[in-house]
């Protein structure tokens, strides 16, 4: 029987921060935040904190965004697993080519249980229902298939390579809910570019759902570098983030 | 019921190549080959053919590939239109993050009937009645949890974007055999990087179908760019490709 | 004796386009503005033509640049043959990541007696008299270090490789004045970037010198892709060109 | 007078790892080189160690190297502060695109006094001699060209605009040698790319000479990482480093 699981976003990588002998200068943050305000002095050799509103580290932050000095946000990154998430999800998710990935690999696994609902389909009762029975027939079709498929191919030589081909064979009856896996690397520029594509109204429930959740923990993590994204609930209880310093596209 | 479709590949886009007043050079090709040559020669300002072996486009350009100068072949571009190819293959092509890709909306076509069908089950009647009832069922399935959202969703404000949004909550059903298009460019150098990669023996059957044709017609494209890449038929009757000069990663 | 020369900006590669089998549309434009369009209409299938305003190529492409679909100009690439920059420009170009670049060899040519004169310097005598003096002295100190070294390391092992090296030494005395060339190739996504970043007023004049006779030249290859950007003269004879569609940075 | 500085290398960001809740797993490493081993084990969901030889983090590590599996490289970074590099190095490292670079702005300092040597110069009592007459000629030409520049354009609009594009101007006088800093962060995969390329023979000494230190922090960093690297002393007591795994392009 399919297992209906939900998306779960963990941090577990990030970027720490120790200054160099030199220049005379300290701030109050530390990690990547404080590793974007030194990169940014550096430019100037400025380490003097002549200008009040900039003098805090969110104050320096908060100045590179507005005048759109983005490039000294990629010196800081960080890194989620993600777990709960739809092939579908994962497949638009990985498009993005400033970041790095780790994916399942897609003719590793043989068993494909677990599916991720879409919200529209969870709310209905006869919606689930329809939305379960087509995915217990999908598996259990990818089940025989592969049954057929290693029986028929059992004499082959090149086993171990066989049969990962046969099963990603097999695996193209499984529908885009089926759920997966990625580890998922960016640098907090192409954080705060992805999620102003990915958290609007016109992404997907379960994209910004995964989205937004990003960005909860990024702003636990590097605050300033993210502040200015406004996080709205919508009627149907789902959310948007947005930012009037970022573009859509 | 579902359409069984092959992958075709037409080459729709090129380099075109006219030499700039100044350099008193000529050579024996045109396009993209041209191109290369001529960036590679301005490197060093070396407009007189003084060695034999690469006085000929053909020449220079095997050249460039032996020593591994390879930057230049970024000048070049080719532009293929990739249809009748599975959304896991697209998924698959669509990681490679030097390639731009224009891809199929996923939530823009209600009709889904085309699938592409692996070799390994097209090779055996029973397979392929197994797969063959897999997607009916799976697009049966498709079709009535589509109609049971609009149903559902019906008098919702945001029609247009609603019905974008149920269209994809649908899709989550649908089995990654289903069939989309790609439009897909990459520099010479990009090309070399990928075929190396997914012509190999590791590729799943459709990869190396697609790539592989690529390939023929990138070498009429542009010969001696990828001159250096071997086909091989497989016992199975497909084919790998590989080249000493490219790692497969 | 300096001698002084100018920036010049010639186009030696574009992309062509052909027509796949398959869709029904045609368009009343060639090359790359065609394959942007087919690219753009690829993603819906939208091959109809049935909103007037979008029934031109340019009216296609002014929409897309409108509603910020900019992947689809990924697809087609120009490339240009610069000559009579300085390496202080060339060092700037370089580090826009999403082109592709042919330089001189840093350690190749051993006559160094082109610069490119700054316009503020040239629009007064006595300047212009004083950075040739200084070009001057710098293109003779590098050749008395040049034939110093040469003589130093006369008997030293590994001639070819080390000459190179000495070549290389000598050289980190020569001006940023000093001439230099450059291919360089970009899809029409980046030169719009590209373009925006560096015509504005506050890049230096060499630069909007530059970026903006590529600007020229990208409108006669591709014109509605560019037809946003207006350039302006300033008071002090220079350009500047902006579009409301591109941000600085 | 012009001063000598040496380059200097010092570590000043890094990859922190936290493992997830989940899989059953631990290691006995932590930073980066767990992250790195994790996202290996995710793309198969294989936490059992059941390989000796891969039980081991390094081992682990060690294995991804040899079969080419890279990408799980990139979840790691690690940036560097370079202080008292020559513009001429800064603008080589700058064309290396998968990093992300702080340079110090072209217009923002005024003093430019500092200049690093070529050690090939430096190694004999005349070149020196000649080369720091060199040096403090440019030196004396960039300051009368700049405060005649100031004099001449004293009265203009927009003076701050203006003087910082005088500065520019200005600065093209000054050669290669003049010393800068730069923040440079790259990911691991990134940066044995880099080493690969530029620690080699080919390489001019001051390059190999910042990299081999770059590579020598790395390793206390992340060791498994870069176990691959043979640094080699040259009869000119200058260093290389090459890796039987890494290309040199």
């Amino acid at each position: 029987m399919p297992e209906i699981v939900t998306p779960r976003v963990q941090l577990i990588g990030w970027t720490e921060f120790r200054p160099p002998d030199g220049p005379d200068w300290q701030t109050d943050a530390d990690g990547g935040a404080a590793l974007v305000e030194f990169a940014g002095r550096s430019c100037y050799q400025a380490w003097q904190k002549s200008v009040p509103a900039t003098a805090t580290n969110a104050g320096y932050l908060g100045h590179l965004l507005q005048v759109g000095h983005l490039q000294v946000l990629e010196h800081a990154s960080a890194t989620f697993y993600l777990t709960g998430i739809s092939r579908a999800l994962a497949a638009e998710l990985t498009r993005h080519r400033h970041f790095s990935f780790s994916a399942l690999s897609p003719r590793h696994l043989t068993e494909q249980a677990e599916v991720v609902e879409p919200a529209a389909v969870a709310a209905d009762e006869h919606l689930h229902e329809a939305f379960l029975a087509g995915v217990a027939a999908a598996q259990q079709a990818h089940r025989e298939l592969l049954a057929g498929l290693a029986e028929r191919y059992a004499g082959s030589e090149h086993a171990g390579l066989r049969r990962k081909q046969l099963r990603q064979a097999a695996r193209t009856l499984l529908p885009g809910a089926s759920a997966t896996t990625l580890v998922i690397t960016g640098n907090l520029r192409a954080w705060r570019q992805l999620i102003g594509m990915r958290a609007s109204d016109h992404a997907d429930q379960e994209m910004r759902t995964v989205v937004i959740e990003c960005l909860r923990q990024l702003r636990k993590l590097v605050p300033p570098a993210f502040a200015d994204f406004v996080i709205t609930r919508l009627p149907d209880s789902s959310e948007l983030a947005s930012s009037p310093l970022v573009g859509e596209r």
